[in-house]
C-alpha cells in the first residue's frame, strides 16, 4: 500500500499507541476471516466529543453481545480515545473504537479460546455528504436487496457485515444516485450503508424501527424532535412512505442530519431540505455545545472526566 | 499480539512472499470495515492440490460478483498458490487466497475507487474435527439462529459474513455440541460454520439447495456419489429429515468427508458412521490421487502447469 497517502491520524494497537499507517491486524484475525468483530464510532466537534456515554454503552453492549471481553474498562477506553484525538491535535474527529475476536494462542477454530481485541484510531471528521450535498441534500436509490435481517444478525451490534450494503451502492450508482437504501424485503424501509432514514409527513416524523442500527444521531435526532414538539414515532415505515414524503433525511455520525432531496428518480421536497429537516439540523448542531451530558470537552476526558 | 505461536506457514501480500505473522491488513481496509471480501481455500494433500480448477473458478467468479478486480491473472494465482507451498515445505496444506476491497489513494467512501489487494497464505492442514472425531463422527446442535439469506448476501460468494455462524457456535456449546448447522428459518437446514451436510435416508441422499455455499467438496460428493451409482439430489432439506436421517455427514475443505453421530440429544445411525458415508469418505480420499483432473502435483502448478 505504499501508493496510498494516509489521512493524517493516530491509532491504538496492541496496547500502545502508533502511526494510522501502522494499525494493521494480523489475516488471521477471525474479525478479519469471520468478521466477528463489533465497532462504534464517535465523532469530536469543535474539541468536544458527542453522545460520548451513548457511544460507550452501546459499544460496551455490542462487546458483551457478542461474548467478548475487554481488556479496558469504559474509563479506560474514554482516556484511549481522549488521548489519540489530543495526539492529532484535531480539532473534529473521527474516533472509531474496536472489539475483534483476534486469535486463540493454539490458532483454534473455537470462538472461546480466542484472546479479544482492542483497537481504535481517529481520523478527521468524515462526512458521508460532499460539501454541495449538505446544502442540495442526498440522492438516494432503493435497492432490492433487502438487509440482512434481525434474526440473522442483530443489527443493535454494530457490525461490518456490510456485502448487502457494498452491493446496493452499486445499485444506487446504476439509477444514478450516490448511496443506496435498502428494504426489509416485505415493502419496508430499513438503513442505508452507515445511516438511519427519517420520513416527514403532514408535520410527523417516522423512523424504521426493526432491522436497523439503534444509531446514536438517530436517538438524538428523537430527542430533539421532542424538545421541538414535533411528533416522532419508531415503527415500520413503508416504501410507500417513503415516495410520499413531504421531507426525508438520514442521520449518520458520519454528517449528522442530512436532507434526502431525491430517491431514484423521484425528487423529495422540490428538491431542498424541507422546514423540519432545517430545523433538525440547527438544533443537532446547536446540541453540540450543550453540557448537559450531550457533549463533553475531550480534554477533560483526557483528564478521567468523563462528565466533563 | 506477542504472545502469540504463529502456526508454520507462508504469506503472499502486498505483491511479496511475507512470514505468516507479517500478513496483516490495514484496519482501514474495507476487507476488514465492511467485510468487503471474497477467499476461497485449497487444499494440499500428499504434495497435490486437490480440485484447484474448483476452487479457482469459484474465486474468480466470486470477485467478478463483487466486481473486484484482481491484480493476478488465473495463471499467476495459481503459481503464487504453488510457491506458497514449496516455501513452507508442507505435504499436506490448507492455502486461503483472499481480494479485499482495499482503499482508495483518498479513502473516499465509493468502492469504485479503491485497489482491490490480493493476499494468500499456506498454513497446515486444517481438521474441523478433532482427531478422535475422525472416528466417532461429529456432534452437531441446531441453532434458532437462520443463516443469513441468499436474497441479502449471495452465498456462492465465500465471505466473510459469519456472525450468525458464530453466535450459533455459542448455542451449540451450551447444548454440549462441537458445532452448529442453522436453519433457513423457515424449517429447512442450510450449512454450518464452514461446512456443507448431507442426510442419508433409505439409501438416498440429499443436500440443501438454496441459502448455502456451493462447496467444492459438497461437489465432490456428489460426483464421487453418483460415480458410487448412490442417488443424490440438491434440494430442500428439512429439520425432520436431519432428525429422521439414517446418516448425516458434513463436507468441508477442512476435513473432507465427516461422518455426524450426534444432533443435539439425538444419536444419528447408533452413534457410529455409516456405510454410505464411509464408502464416500473412502472414495474422497482415494480421489486425491487422481490425475483426471481431480488434482495436480504442487510441483507441477509451480512450474505453470496446472493441468500436472
Amino acid at each position: 500500500m505504499s501508493e496510498l497517502q494516509f489521512p493524517p491520524g493516530a491509532a491504538f494497537i496492541d496496547g500502545g499507541f502508533a502511526k494510522i499507517e501502522d494499525a494493521k491486524i494480523s489475516v488471521l484475525d477471525w474479525g478479519f476471516l469471520r468478521s466477528d468483530a463489533t465497532y462504534d464510532v464517535v465523532h469530536v466537534w469543535k474539541g468536544r466529543f458527542f453522545r460520548l456515554d451513548a457511544h460507550l454503552d452501546r459499544f460496551l453492549s455490542s462487546a458483551e453481545k457478542l461474548r467478548m471481553k475487554l481488556p479496558y474498562d469504559r474509563a479506560q477506553i474514554a482516556e484511549i480515545l481522549a488521548e489519540l484525538v489530543e495526539r492529532t491535535g484535531f480539532e473534529d474527529a473521527y474516533v472509531e473504537m474496536i472489539v475483534t475476536r483476534g486469535v486463540s494462542p493454539t490458532f483454534s477454530r473455537d470462538p472461546r479460546d480466542a484472546i479479544n481485541r482492542f483497537i481504535a484510531f481517529a481520523i478527521p471528521f468524515g462526512w458521508i455528504l460532499r460539501p454541495e450535498e449538505r446544502e442540495e441534500g442526498l440522492a438516494l436509490a432503493v435497492s432490492e436487496i433487502p438487509r440482512i435481517p434481525p434474526e440473522s444478525v442483530d443489527p443493535t451490534v454494530k457490525n461490518y457485515h456490510w456485502l448487502d450494503l457494498v452491493m446496493g451502492m452499486f445499485d444506487a450508482y446504476e439509477q444514478g444516485a450516490r448511496t443506496c437504501i435498502l428494504t426489509d424485503g416485505q415493502g419496508n424501509i430499513t438503513e442505508g450503508p452507515g445511516f438511519n432514514v427519517f420520513v416527514v409527513k403532514d408535520g410527523k416524523v417516522a423512523t424504521p424501527m426493526r432491522g436497523v442500527l439503534h444509531g446514536i444521531t438517530r436517538q438524538a435526532s428523537i430527542l430533539l424532535l421532542q424538545e421541538l414538539q414535533v411528533p416522532v414515532s419508531a415503527r415500520p415505515v413503508s416504501l410507500h412512505e417513503l415516495r410520499e414524503a413531504d421531507e426525508v433525511f438520514a442521520t449518520s455520525t458520519a454528517g449528522g442530519v442530512m436532507p434526502v432531496t431525491k430517491i431514484g428518480a423521484h425528487i423529495v421536497a422540490g428538491g431542498k431540505p424541507g422546514p423540519i429537516t432545517g430545523r433538525l439540523i440547527e438544533a443537532y448542531w446547536a446540541a453540540h455545545t450543550r453540557d448537559d451530558g450531550w457533549s463533553v470537552a475531550v480534554k477533560d476526558v483526557a483528564r478521567g472526566n468523563l462528565r466533563g
